[in-house]
């Protein structure tokens, strides 16, 4: 398997974690935001649809979709569920990830931290940015205020997949994280856990 | 098992034609927009998070986000493929969707239809949705030109959730669908399965 993966991305992040914690091997070629590489990698035509992340596997197929890799890769392992409604709940916090969380504290770190890649960061985006992503939070918190992990009560893809772009939430989106301690646990957990990696190392 | 679906929504009208196309059977309990009986349903707690459509299950569990409840829904059918590669490539297609076409696919029509629903729905933005959409259309295109579905070679559970807003992206959401031709085969295609429903039926 030959994984095109940009550095800085949260997107390509969450499946060099998911190797790491499971043990498992990708030769992995960092494509980052700008770089030659993305431009030979897009030149190839290894990417299918011009998006990285994108997993070549060995007989030719190409995934994309970063949540999709992540099932991809998870299967047969813990981090998919075996109860059928845990499974669906998990896919539910994944399917939410793209559509409610991403675009909202994904976006305000791209626009604070990358400057020159941003169209349009005026203050009123970044203040709506703001308020809606401590929405989008609230949400998460809810949840982990009462669980350990977001599906069902062991560790499964849905929290490799947000804590993608949770982790930075504060340091690079300026979220006011402090407002989320069960959040803030939840982060600790997942960065104890064996083989755990950090979004550059 | 109880459905809180919305007539009007794409979103909801995937969890229907699935149910109709596999002769399963569910309450449906229609919460319109605005609707007495949507507010009925927040007020008493049933929709977890506020959001339609919700699969109510029998033992009180509640799942939400549209594509989680297909996957709940399909699992032991023909609608999941049993290919671990295919079985990606569908979920890819199901969290592009919502990433990518459900905002600007779906949005337009909202837009269009809606008004009295609709923020901001100025000259330039719904042009800005007209030429994304016409690109995220695109992509489905040089897909189904040299395939009957969207994942592997029969249809799948990707191919019920884009049919959900691209059936009505022409008629409710002013797409150009001529410069479609490989999608409209698809849409028709989907339309002559035995059990298919129409969105209001």
């Amino acid at each position: 398997m030959r994984l095109y993966s940009m550095p800085s991305s949260g997107n390509s992040y969450k499946i060099r974690l998911l190797l790491a914690l499971t043990g498992r091997r990708a030769e992995v070629v960092d494509c980052e935001y700008g770089s030659p590489a993305l431009a030979q990698a897009k030149a190839d035509g290894v990417l299918a649809y011009g998006k990285v992340p994108a997993l070549a596997l060995n007989d030719g197929d190409v995934l994309v979709e970063s949540n999709a890799i992540l099932w991809y890769l998870g299967e047969g392992s813990d981090y998919i569920p075996d109860a059928p409604v845990v499974r669906a709940q998990m896919l539910g916090w994944m399917f939410w990830e793209q559509y409610n969380h991403e675009p909202v504290i994904a976006v305000r770190q791209a626009l604070l931290n990358y400057p020159d890649r941003a169209d349009g960061a005026t203050p009123e985006r970044l203040a709506d940015l703001l308020e809606r992503g401590h929405n989008v939070l609230e949400v998460m918190e809810r949840r982990l205020a009462g669980h350990d992990w977001l599906a069902g009560s062991g560790i499964s893809l849905a929290d490799i997949c947000l804590y993608g772009y949770t982790h930075s939430a504060g340091t690079r989106g300026g979220f006011d994280m402090a407002r989320f301690p069960a959040i803030g646990r939840w982060l600790a957990r997942v960065a104890a856990l064996p083989g755990y990696k950090g979004l550059l190392e």
